[in-house]
């Protein structure tokens, strides 16, 4: 089976849910890789507490600040993360931050449209940008042929809410802001997957399934470390065929 | 061949383009409709002349100032247009008016990005909200049954350039502002397939295709008047067999 084998990922919303469980899996691997910037908005908040737990214990998890809705701050991340990285490509960003604002299709609102698609859309579009350099480098400097999230990837955490084909959980939410949201950040993939793959990087769109999380409740089927098992698995085997694809976290490819 | 008959149709962004040429074409039929509501940001601007030109010879075109991304002016413009009817409803809403920024993945903005989606998601979201008691009106109020663009229809213009399959023009201009944006707004228009059908309003997403005007450029294969002219046909002919699904001029089911 491949397995994972990056030396440097980059994980944004880091410290709650599925991103906070990504960093610990990956910390917490045998060869885990030499380093994991695991990233939030307030690192000195009090919603951080688990994650700096957590990089007490591994000295591979490098909290760096990160508001993914102010470009100052997505520059600072990148210079922190360079200096880090001391001429070392990044393999794997993993825009992972998002927020939902509860919403009808009546009761929907112009304010929360724009806030979550600063958010959910505009943020990964502005980090992918400002680590760009970073993973060219990884890709450059990497022997493997072809693509793969060990060598440099982008994996923006979409949603099975934004299928237009599906519109999974309908019933459950309407939440247009997220799922225009959602959708445009499958769209936001398929051209990054289109722009940069002269440069080998993978670029695909995730849905990580209904998870018990803050944003996905209790009533959600799978918990967070077998979710994140299966999504770390995924990213083992992901090749360009991939490049550009909505895949679930098995690995299964969805209607747009 | 089944002809649009809509007692009263909305156009934004009517003051140019494909929308002038929209309302030219349904005052110049012989069954014209009772009321061509056609609204622009600015009717007493120089771009509005064309338009104020056409609304002198035909007194069905009312012209209503109607700005997309203020919702003070889309509910003032409601008012108006409620105003004008008399009681009677809205058949045909037509969400025309929306804006394009040259862009590259590279060189793509933050600001960019969060005008065109105001404009092209946000506006006919909000204009859709504004609007719909009316065109519940008028589908309560039509002997007809199923749905029809006759009878109470939201039309929003899309673009193949938003088909994440297609990815229709990438070597023409990446403008991954207009991409998402439109992307988007066919993930609107599914929801409100869904949240609307209840009411049978039909909801359907256009791609008007590649077309003569000052978005598409003279360097377009077709003329806004044979453009239009199979809109128009195909208004004619949907029904709740089209309700949620993304269409072009002709007719044709596209892709996501």
């Amino acid at each position: 089976m491949d397995m994972l084998k990056a030396r440097s990922v980059l994980v944004t919303g880091s410290n709650r849910g599925i991103g906070l469980e990504l960093v610990r899996q990956l910390s917490e691997q045998n060869e885990h890789p030499e380093w994991i910037f695991a990233t939030c908005r307030d690192p000195e908040g009090s919603r951080a507490q688990d994650l700096k737990d957590l990089a007490a214990k591994h000295q591979e998890v490098k909290i760096i600040p990160l508001e993914v809705t102010d470009p100052s701050s997505i520059q600072a991340a990148a210079a922190r993360v360079t200096e880090h990285l001391q001429g070392a490509g990044l393999n794997l960003l993993i825009n992972n931050a998002g927020i939902v604002r509860s919403s009808t299709l009546e009761s929907e609102m112009p304010e929360k449209m724009s806030e979550v698609y600063k958010n959910n859309v505009i943020g990964p579009m502005m980090v992918s940008q400002a680590f760009l350099p970073l993973l060219r480098r990884a890709s450059q400097e990497s022997p493997q042929k072809g693509m793969s999230c060990s060598k440099a990837a982008i994996v923006n955490m979409s949603s099975g809410a934004g299928s237009i084909t599906d519109l999974l959980g309908w019933d459950f939410g309407q939440v247009i802001n997220y799922r225009c949201s959602k959708t445009a950040l499958n769209m936001l993939t398929r051209c990054q997957s289109l722009g940069y793959a002269g440069d080998e990087i993978l670029c695909i769109a995730l849905n990580p399934g209904w998870v018990k999380t803050d944003m996905g409740s209790m009533m959600a089927p799978m918990t967070v470390e077998a979710n994140v098992q299966a999504i770390l698995n995924t990213f083992g085997h992901l090749s360009e065929k991939e490049n550009g694809v909505f895949l679930n976290w098995k690995g299964m490819i969805l209607p747009w």
